[in-house]
Parts: structure tokens; sequence; C-alpha cells
């Protein structure tokens, strides 16, 4: 057979997604697999007879990462993947369509007996949720781009340390840190991922094609002002954490919709204390998200913002705090594997197009060591995170053989 | 002994008070008493004590409330007290000095053997700090005006129903609704407390007599947009259910200091939903503390907020709910009393001013009863409700002593 004509068997394919759907579900009618739970254990058990069924070679790294390896006639490896890992209380597809999509790529390509350059690998990355300690946790191992003196104390959500949690099963810090040692050469990486967006669907697009990932700055803050009796204090005389933060947060978004109407910023957690009804907040605790695609707007923006809540905390008699928790930088998809995907979209007779992508992927942190892309598929309502999270099946299909075509130029 | 030069025993009172302060205390270095905890009750053990230590007769009506009493020539009964539960991570002197000043005041008075015309009861009312299902439960059921169907469901804080509360201190839903059915008929309530405000320190006077305590209204409530990505979508697509609370609370604040300069409203505690990093916030659920010392004007003010609230939702394309939770009318103290204390100010040579409560207390429950008062002594820095919470001795002498000579005046 003519590797252009191989499909994927979709049946198989829908089969081992609903078979994957049955791992982790939760009483809130949703998903719920962190990395290391039960759960994700059986997942992964699930994944490796899978990969031994289909006659690949399992690998786990030291950061629990796994690879399943069809070698070709040369070593250097076209890599394929995503994440078995979810959100508490998420859906059946984030990540997972990655994961199964890739197995069956690889599944067909051996059983037509496809001779092919390069060695193919697929790949499912340990905590892509940041479930544990951060995001990324074995994309960013595995690039060995990760500070692993920074988790020797940290606690999960969980209760328990990052170490106790990996010596369960069989890891360490030790191993994690070194996870990037037993990683072969890459020559590309390729994610298949639900859009998390209204985009596609909107546009009634089946394929997204991922031109460049945002930057993100995470930031954990604090207006400090004076706690007092609701009763007995002048609105005037107040020192009223929430209204810093409900002034800073206004004009943010203000700021950010004039000057930078291609980024985002969110305040997506508050937390007041003392937190009672008939008390004046002295204290409001948020966190800060704020993304671009574009570097120089990205350092601009949140220089801009935190000057910003530095003056509201001046001209309100508050203190402000923050803390850097987490940062990416923006990337581009490297051009030549984007021409790729629209030649191969336009070979296929498939809707495409290019989008940008505001949220972060292991493809984003696997970026730093080779060329690599992203293909999405429409979310129903553009959910995601939530146990509603929903595809169209021929979306899948059509993003998977997109899929199996790359994998297969790319090894040629 | 002429009744006019008749003082506190100081340094008994003291004692007492350290005593009292020794029950509760919490590893954060304030006081956790919440009503029927076991502090609680070990505090109510030591007042039952100290209550028939002096010869005073002890009794506790349905509610938990407890009260000591000095039988005079007629029944009619002069009350002072105040409450012995605290907040959580408390102070010693909240509710505390209300309490043991009335007992001090008539351990004198027998220990004199000074012959009263009226009886004289001491009182301590349960959960005054709404602990278990809302402010003033005790005196609340005292006065009679307490709906004990609402609370047959209710759950407090702590997770247990409030009728398991009551059954294990030997009380009961039905002892609630009955308590009042065992009330003397009342001649007049004191009660002395600490300011909880900044006025009387910073003005450097001892004594402040209440002239109108506040009316409040509780409301909880909830503006809902659309949960989604914080990476993904644009702010000017986005329903953020917490930018519209934050518009509304800017513009709550405004509108009460243009328009209503001399009432308060406030924003206590806020939970966002889902409450993650990187999720645009759907629902922001908080409460909002209204108040003021005019009828008129607080109907007029929690109209305009609400109103406020639902035009800032329309214009968000957000939903705003609200569920009324507490409210208590605004109240004048009976000019023939507030004289009186004046008076006895002037003959004891204290400063004093007349002041407005604006925190609620048990006096301002039982103003529906009979005529009630309140002597303030200063709260040093204005604190309250936290472990700083602290007095000057010297105005709690003062305070006492006026008390005293009060309810000496009354009860003659």
């Amino acid at each position: 057979m003519a590797w252009e004509k191989l499909r994927i068997n979709f049946p198989r394919l829908l089969h081992d997604l609903e078979e994957l759907g049955k791992i982790g579900q939760d009483k809130r009618g949703g998903i719920s697999r962190p990395s290391f739970s039960l759960p994700d254990l059986q997942a992964r058990r699930w994944l490796k007879e899978r990969i031994e069924e289909a006659g690949l070679i399992y690998r786990q790294d030291g950061a629990g990462n796994i690879f399943g390896t069809l070698p070709g006639r040369t070593s250097p490896v076209v890599m394929a993947g995503s994440h078995l890992d979810t959100v508490i209380n998420g859906g059946r597809f984030d990540g997972a369509v990655g994961v199964v999509a890739a197995l069956e790529c690889l599944r067909r390509i051996k059983e037509e007996n496809i001779s092919v350059d390069k060695t193919l690998e697929i790949a499912s990355f340990t905590d892509e949720e940041g479930n544990l300690v951060g995001d990324f946790l074995g994309s960013r191992a595995f690039t060995g781009n990760l500070q692993v003196d920074n988790f020797k104390k940290a606690r999960t959500q969980f209760g328990h340390s990052l170490e106790e949690i990996l010596e369960k099963s069989g890891l360490s810090l030790t191993s994690l840190a070194e996870a990037a040692k037993t990683r072969p050469e890459l020559i590309a990486f390729l994610e298949l991922h639900i859009e998390q967006g209204p985009v596609l669907e909107e546009e009634g697009v089946a394929i997204g094609l991922v031109s460049s990932f945002a930057g993100k700055r995470y930031y954990r803050a604090t207006f400090i002002g004076q706690a007092g009796h609701a009763g007995t204090i002048p609105l005037e005389l107040r020192r009223d954490a929430f209204i810093g933060l409900a002034d800073f947060a206004l004009k943010a978004h203000q700021l950010v919709m004039r000057k930078y109407e291609e980024n985002t910023v969110t305040v997506g957690r508050v937390t007041l204390k003392p937190g009672s009804f008939s008390v004046i907040p002295g204290e409001a605790d948020f966190t800060l998200d704020m993304r671009s695609h574009e570097a120089i707007s990205l350092n601009q923006m949140e220089e801009e913002l935190l000057s910003l809540a530095r003056e509201v905390a001046s001209t309100r008699s508050l203190s402000f705090y923050h803390q850097l928790v987490d940062r990416t930088e923006p990337v581009k998809v490297e051009s030549g594997l984007l021409n790729l995907l629209e030649k191969l979209c336009q070979q296929l007779g498939y809707d495409y197009r290019l989008l940008p992508s505001g949220a972060g992927h292991d493809a984003q942190i696997i970026s730093s060591l080779c060329p690599s892309a992203m293909i999405f598929i429409p979310s129903i309502n553009g959910l995601s995170h939530v146990p509603e999270e929903a595809i169209n099946p021929e979306d899948l299909e059509k993003g998977a053989n997109l899929l199996l075509q790359a994998i297969l130029h790319l090894a040629s």
C-alpha cells in the first residue's frame, strides 16, 4: 500500500477512547485522573498494554513519561503524543485524544508493515495539567529544563510531597532531574488536541493548525489594608483590600483591552481575609494570569500591570505584594512544519485555519528541542476542563488522519 | 453606705476578666469560644460558679441564656449583661467585659446589703456572634422574635445541625422557641461593651454613650457569567463574573460615599468558581453588608444598591441573584435612659460623648422589650474580633462604675 493512502482504523480509535474514558470517572460526571492517582496508574497500565499489544517497544523515563517505539531504519525520532492526566472533574478528551490518536497511527503503520526511515514514538507526558507542582512536569523534565531543587519541599494540593508521590511509582526527584538523559534525538513533535475554545466550531472548520503558543506569567498577589468592623468605620476612612483589588482588576481589563488587545489578563481566584460578612477585608489574595503571543508585548504588559497595581495600592493606602509562580515564553511554530500540515490538509480535502493557542501544551515545551506543531479539533461549545467537554467524531477522524500523514511524511 | 458612693471592686473585676480570658485560648494567640463549644461550656460553668458564689440565683432559659438574680422588693427587673461567646480567633474583651462588669455590680450591691426596689439580674446571651446560625440567637429567643422553623435544617459552620448542638446541652428547638416564656418583666437593659472602632480613643474620651444602633441588611449574592479558559477567550468576549463584581463593588462604594455618607456597605467574603489560576470566573459569590442609622435611608440605599447590581449584570451580560440572610432595623436609644447616663457621667466626672453604634449588639435586640442602652469604652487602635483586641484598665473601671450607678438609679 502506498503510504499516502494509509488511513487510521477509526472504530478502533473510538473504542480506545471509550475504554480510556471509563478510567477515573468521578461522582460529578467528569473524569478525575491527576498524575499518579489510582485512576492515572490504571490508565498508565492500560496504555502500556495497548503499546505492547501493538508490537511497539514500551519505555518509561525518570519522570514517568511513557513512550511506545516503532524503530525505523535510523534512530532519530518523529514523536507524537499528549497526556493521559486530567484536571479534577475534567473531561474525556483533553490530552486523551492526542495519546490514542498517536497510538492508532503507529499501530496502522506497523500492521501495514510500512517501512519508514525515521524511528517513530508515541508519548504520554506526566502531569501536563499541573495537579502536582505546576504545569508540564513531565515534558519539562523531558527537555531537561526543570529546576528539581524547587520541588524538594513542595507539597501538592493533595497534601503529599512530590517526593512521596514519585516514590510510590518507583521514581524520585533524582530520576526526575535525569529524565532528559534517556531522551532520543528528536526530529519533530506533533500533538493532536481539542481546541478548548470556540473558534473552530464557530467557523465550522474541522482542523486548526496552531501558528503560535502564548507565553504566560502566573502571579500570586496580595493587596493588604486594614481589617475592621463593617459597621463602625466610614467608607472614606477604610483601607479595604477588596476595593483595591476591584479597582485594579477593572483598570487592568481596561488597559489590556485598550493597549494589548491580542493579550489576556485574568483574575481567577480571590481569597479575602478574614473573610466574614461583617468585617472589612484587610487582605485580598488573588491570582493573576497574563498571556501574549508576542514576547515584547508580554513583558511590557507585565510591567504595566504590576505598576498599575502599585499605583492603585499607593492611591488607596494599601500595600501590594506579588510573587511570580510560573512563566513560559511565547513560541512561533516552525514554518516548515506548519507548511507541511497546511499542504496535507489541502491534499486530504480538510477545511483548516491557522490559529494561535492561548492555552499551554506539552508541544510548546518540547519546541525548545525540535520543531513542534499542534493539530486542533473543535471543542463543542468551546468547553474544556469540565465534564461537558465534547467533540464531533468526524473531526477526530480527520485530525487523526492528518496526524498519520504528517508522521509518515516526516519519517520518510 | 449611701449608694451614690458605691464603687466596684476593680481588682476583683480584673481578676475575673483574667480568669475568663484563659478559657478558649487558641493556637493563634486569640480566643475561640463559639457558643456551645467545649471552651464556651467551660466559660458557662465558670460563670455559674461566680453567680452562685456571689449569692445570686442562677437560672438558664431555653436558649441557654444565663441569668443571675438579686431579688428586690418588687419583681420587675433591671438587667445588665452581654455575652461570653467570641468569634473564632477573637479577643478577650468583646462581650466578656459586659458580663463580668455586670456580675461585679450585683456582687457589690449584695455584699453591701444595699436594699433596692427593683429586682436586678445579670445576663449572658447565647451566640451573640452568630457562629451557629446567625447573630443574636440568644437575645432574639429571649425577645420571642425568633423564627425557629428556619433552623430546622440549618447546619452550622462546624458541620452539625443546630438541633444536634442544642441537644448536647440539654436544649432543643422547642426550648429555644419557648425561651421567652420564662422572661421576667423588664424595666431597662444596660450593656457595657468595647467600642470596636477608633472614635473614643482618637478623641481621648473614656466613655461612649450609644445614641442609636445601625439597622442592617445582610445579603448573599452572586454574579453568574461563563467560565472559560484564561488563554483562549479575548477579554471583550468574556462574561467574567469577577469583573462584574469588581465593577459593582466600586460603583456601590462611590454611590454610598456620594449619597449616603452616614451609611456603610461592605463586601466581606468572595468565592470565585471554578477558582483556578487559568480559568475565567463563571461565578462570583459574595456577601453584602449594608448599614444605616436611619430606616428610610437604609431602605433607599438597599433598593439602589440592588438595582445597581442588576444594571451592572445587564451591561455585562451576567445574571445577578441575591438572597436576604438577615435584617435588623435601626433603633434610637430611649432619651430618658440616655439622659440618666449623661447625668451620671457628669456626676462621676467622666469625659463622655454620644456616638452611634454601627455594630449590632444584644442591647439593640432587647430594645424591642424595654429601654436599652450601651456604655462603650475605647478599643485600643479600634481593633476588635482579633487577638490584638485590648483596652485601658482605667476606662474599664470608669465604665463599670457608671454601669453600677446606672443600675442603682434605675432600681431605686
